[in-house]
């Protein structure tokens, strides 16, 4: 969803190298005129499908080149929105290397995965109201963390990002009814890249036990194109194997090679591969429904970070600079431990597409900005 | 929000005695004309005040009995509806008591109390989209649970309510500003009742270390009258004496003598007081909010389980049965532990009103129907 300077509403468009098309001006269907994809979201696979094929057809037929090229926008001319209206926010802990990762470091002496981790993908709700669009600043967030004399309250110090990947829901499922784990497709359109920003030590302080709260409903950040699942058919790959026996109703579902970047300030400091993730998106989206409670379309379910077995595959900077203790040295000369005021970070991220062909999934970016009061 | 057998859609209503006043009938603004409150929430404070004050002001004037005559419809002639879209829903660990149970029962050996719990309102979201309207059948969910030889799938063994009091959120708060613990009634609607249907079973299973997901996801009831914030003037009072020091973020608000009743199948198993409530309601919205995460119409707010320092004033079965251990002998004989298919649990309330009136709240009633599948 996008908007140009001085040209009414919010727009729905179609991405085409770096272009914008106006999806309203070259689909004959009302549900493009809306300023949010919801209405299209609602529509169902079939319409994805007849959506998606009569775009390819128009840009490869010569006599649609007319059309096509009134209905294209230059990307630098155009600012982008958050593309729907989030209905409920969850958000997973799929990957076996950042549950490690974040075991080791935050609860040291314990077993880093608990004992429930191989069994399903584990998750919570987030916020939805606070799922902004990519390029929007985050306000660095103030809270309590703990101190030796009692809490402290102020901004906080341990400022970090979390480098996933998200899927939106776009047909809904039935109340009581779960959703097989072969039926992602059926329900899921597509995949964003997404930042879950956290405040360490706040999470550290509240989180018992009832699990995270104000260290991350202050701000999340989505990319703001929305890469259709069928776009990404030859990205499945198969999970890693599968260490214990699973439940019938997880037993499936395949993973996605997607491969992230993490830039921080221009500078790349991790790429996690999405390939390397546990829990795939059916068997989240089947353990999601499984006690009969519907999705819808909005709904956003995201991996959780995603990290690999290295170390330069690490997607946070809890993991990076083991909290704080090992901090990270940039190529201008300075060290980072956690976010600062100014830094910016991107995750942007690809996927093998027809042919050898590469699919590019956009990026997602913001740039912190000091706590107000 | 109410609807008429063969009349149309859904009207909003005021509840009059044992009849329904017509909003749109009585009041001249096309507010009242949604079938949602969500546009009257977002009129703010003093379009509140004034539908009140009109409202009554019709009541008592003779003039105006016919309007009043006209706009009524019998109590048991209308269907009840969730009146409003749920934005975010958060649910609050508010009560000393029920914190204090809850950890001796399912943490033994640990203490009850997390360091966190004096310091600030623990709190946690939850899924927006199952809660629902009172007197919608809740089904038995099914999910993973503990077993000696790995974990177990098959509806819950530990299906449990959680009798709650909720704050419905009217005026948005601005992005990056926190509320200010004295600034409730500028955000804060009203309130109504709320059953927080848990399968413990699931939740003890699934709930390291992200919190609650899907033990609670698949059924949220609220009863249907939202009672204005300021008809329960006269039920403020003060919580019980702070034991920490607060931060000043935190330091206010008063408590609300709101009388709970819990039946079960008819019989009466607890008396809840909201009285006895660690953390008050302005508490609660201003750690919400303190973080810069906003408010928005429609978002809800729920206390946690109320309990008492007595066993009669506990609020859930997990307390009243001591986890299944001590199960409860109901007066037609039989015996719970947690509910069984076919139990109706029907959570009342009543608060101080003006001159010695009792305000009634309403109920939220929901009934057990087997699991499917």
């Amino acid at each position: 969803v996008y908007s140009t300077h001085g040209a009414g509403g919010r727009r729905i468009g179609i991405r085409y190298g770096d272009r914008v098309l106006d999806a309203a001006s070259l689909l004959p269907d009302t549900v493009f005129r809306a300023g949010s994809l919801v209405p299209f979201l609602r529509r169902g696979l079939p319409a994805w499908r007849d959506a998606r094929a009569r775009v390819q057809r128009m840009l490869t037929e010569e006599r649609e080149r007319g059309a096509v090229e009134e209905s294209a926008v230059a990307l630098d001319r155009v600012r982008m929105h958050r593309p729907f209206e989030v209905g409920d926010y969850v958000d997973f802990y799929a990957s076996e290397h950042h549950a490690r990762n974040a075991g080791r470091i935050l609860r040291p002496g314990r077993p880093p995965l608990a004992s429930n981790w191989k069994h399903m993908p584990v998750g919570y709700h987030g916020r939805a109201s606070t799922v902004t669009a990519s390029g929007t600043d985050v306000v660095r967030p103030r809270g309590q963390r703990h101190g030796d004399d009692g809490p402290v309250f102020g901004p906080t110090r341990k400022l970090d990002f979390e480098a996933e990947v998200a899927f939106v829901v776009g047909t809904a499922s039935t109340p009581g009814e779960a959703v097989g784990v072969h039926h992602l497709h059926e329900h899921v359109f597509g995949v964003c890249l997404l930042n879950d920003w956290s405040a360490r030590d706040v999470q550290a302080w509240e989180s018992r036990p009832l699990g995270p709260f104000l260290g991350k409903s202050f701000a999340t950040s989505v990319s703001p194109w929305i890469v259709a699942l069928d776009a990404l058919s030859d990205a499945w790959t198969d999970p890693p194997p599968r260490t214990h026996h699973l439940l019938p109703y997880l037993d499936g579902g395949r993973g996605l090679d997607i491969a992230l970047e993490v830039r921080l300030n221009g500078q790349v400091v991790s790429r996690p591969p999405f390939a390397s993730m546990y829990w795939t998106p059916a068997q989240m989206l089947a353990h999601l429904t499984v006690n009969g409670a519907p999705v819808r379309a909005g709904d956003l379910f995201a991996s959780g970070t995603v990290s690999g077995p290295e170390r330069s595959q690490w997607g946070s900077l809890l993991e990076l600079s083991e909290d704080g203790t090992r901090p990270l040295r940039l190529d201008d000369g300075s060290v980072r431990t956690y976010l600062e005021d100014a830094d910016e970070v991107t995750i942007s991220a690809s996927a093998p597409g027809p042919g050898g062909e590469v699919i590019c999934l956009g990026d997602v970016s913001g740039r912190i900005v000091p706590a107000r009061g």
